[in-house]
């Protein structure tokens, strides 16, 4: 099967939206460190380093959009899809140059007139300090906001070739969990289950392996554990959190698990919890659909999670947005009162966490379609107990 | 063998010595958000998301150090080493909480007045755009610089324990590579070079690959190449730059090699080419010793390269530092006029670039000792011309 790709063309017009948006938010220019950001307007994964890579996107009626890049690295940027199709031009700084201060230059040119009289940018959210306040520095007079504004709307919604990507990483994902769990975990640590994890990713398809959480016994109770050296045995139930980018869009899955053989009681006492917590996965998917806000998906998993008593247990949000980012918008989370639209895609992912015993967590990644939700992780939901 | 670690104790050491620098630097706080800084500090490795962990070092006589963490990570936090030692204490956030107020609060209660009117705060280098942007909101008062002028001074100088990781590291490098080069190359993608590499380092010890550069043939003159589908065939050079952190300390070393079977006056060019960034390389490293600045390092390869006529085609600094960031202070480039000092580690990678036909690239990870250079890396320099 040859992998979705997303059309050399479509940068261009993704930078012709964004300079659109960010000069209908009254920005003079938009100034996009690597990452993300980078990536969705210029199609460029550039190294995430000391040295400064910067997208200028100036608002100012036909001023060029530019690339800046160390010339060391300019044979790569000239051939990201954004700079091979025109849409940008590149230019480069050498080794012993203040790269901020070619950036005032190119603002310069743009806007013509000084840099420093600029009113007001908006930096990508993940760009270094280091970065920031040096364009603090030369940008004296502007106010410095956060591309998320401008940005976070055009990439929230995904289009065919974003959804495809990030239903074959799914599904690479599914068939990591479901050989992790078909396969010997009793007397192994969590650790080594994690490397196995980590290789299997890539295996399937990732570009690498982002995360590989295998939190087992009384460690499945933190949502964020760090894989150890903790061995796995009977009763044990085993949170499995896994991703990477594949193609550059993200996969994420949970999948909790029990061991066969523990106490009755602890046995009995999980499976209630993880009754509940399916049901309240479940609802929550069930309840996606264009115009019903992130807080209101967050509301049905913590009603039901609530009612059943382990309301003070369910510690996160019920999920986050996925694409180019692990996390992004839109976040399924009280507070948030925006609906969702068509071709949102995040995570729905509650869990219930009893400190110093045990916790669950059941994760999809879903897309919002226009009847519904669109599910793309296949691994059943149900619980396994696994002889191990 | 026994991995070396850092022991427990000394992050709060560490914690004294930044707390009593940042106050003769005449900082109120020291913000330390997710990366290097923090896992120096604190020796904790928090994930790099959007949710704020925050290393607050108030200044003030007494005041406590306070590590800000989302309520999903309080065990991983908590069972850090400087918070299971005493020497800081964790503060969580609900999910659906301010982090930057809890923030502003704590550095109320630090400081015994209101954050609003404290006058300068250092944040880390990497810090987000999105965090930068959060604290100068609450802290209308403060200039913000950059934590590297008080914490790189720290940083630089390996301890013991330090340089054992890093050693450990180039060591397992020196391993890929040379099974690598030693193995079937032609016929093979670079993507698929690189991948075998990347493999490898985790196989050898390594946390997880971080980088694999495979250039061959006319991409050996990108020095930032990203490995693709070109085909290594008789007579391509190719320049095999790889690492990732060990134990959290990096590994970064480059070695570049020839097919055999090309033309004979490309083989020529290339060999001549070759000598001369040899002996560049070597003198550089001989070079090496305390109060030597990075600038002279930098000039004695640069000489070399320049005098032979490849002046223009040594297109990069000569080096950087290397230990918890993969780049890192002190770096050997033009203007760097601070003295090496005895502990500083870092890479001598002079290269040489022709567009079009091929480049090389030589590098070690070199730690500055009492008496000159304590060379890590213990591959082969020498050309190697094999039949792959």
């Amino acid at each position: 099967m040859t992998r979705p790709t997303i059309p050399a063309e479509r940068y261009g017009e993704r930078l012709g939206r964004a300079r659109a948006a960010a000069a209908s938010a009254g920005l003079d220019a938009l100034l996009v460190g690597v990452g993300a950001d980078l990536r969705y307007l210029a199609g460029y994964a550039a190294l995430p380093l000391e040295r400064l890579t910067l997208l200028v996107v100036p608002t100012a009626d036909g001023a060029p959009l530019t690339l800046i890049a160390p010339r060391l690295e300019a044979m790569p940027a000239r051939s990201c899809p954004a700079a091979a199709t025109g849409a940008l031009t590149v230019a480069t700084w050498e080794e012993t140059e203040d790269p901020i201060a070619l950036v005032a230059r190119v603002l310069d040119d743009a806007s013509g007139r000084s840099a420093s009289s600029l009113a007001s940018v908006a930096v990508s959210d993940g760009m270094r300090a280091a970065f920031v306040l040096g364009l603090q520095g030369v940008l004296p007079g502007a106010r410095f906001s956060l591309a998320s504004a401008v940005l976070a709307p055009l990439r929230r919604r995904k289009d065919v070739d974003e959804i495809a990507l990030l239903r074959e990483a799914a599904h690479a994902a599914d068939r990591v969990v479901s050989h992790i769990i078909g396969g010997r975990l009793v007397g192994r640590t969590e650790a080594d289950i994690a490397r196995e994890v980590r290789d299997r990713l890539v295996a399937e398809g990732h570009d690498h392996a982002d995360f590989a959480i295998v939190a087992s016994g009384p460690n499945s109770a933190s949502p964020h554990h760090e894989a150890g050296d903790r061995v796995i045995g009977p009763g044990d139930p085993i949170v499995i959190d896994i991703g990477g980018p594949l193609g550059g869009y993200g996969s994420d899955i949970t999948r909790t698990i029990l061991i066969d053989g523990g106490k009755p009681r602890d046995a009995d006492d999980f499976g209630r919890l993880y009754t509940v917590l399916f049901g309240a996965q479940a609802a929550a998917t069930a309840a996606v659909r264009p115009e019903v806000t992130g807080a209101q998906v967050d509301a049905v998993a913590r009603g039901i999670i609530a009612a059943a008593g382990y309301g003070p247990n369910f510690i996160h949000r019920t999920g986050h947005g996925i694409g180019l980012e692990a996390h992004e918008e839109p976040y399924l989370v009280a507070g948030n009162d925006g609906p969702l639209e068509i071709g949102d895609a995040f995570s729905i992912e509650p869990g219930i966490y009893l400190e110093g015993r045990f916790g669950a967590r059941i994760e999809d990644i879903v897309v919002c379609g226009e009847d519904g939700p669109i599910i793309l992780n296949e691994t059943t939901r149900n619980l396994l107990v696994v002889s191990g």
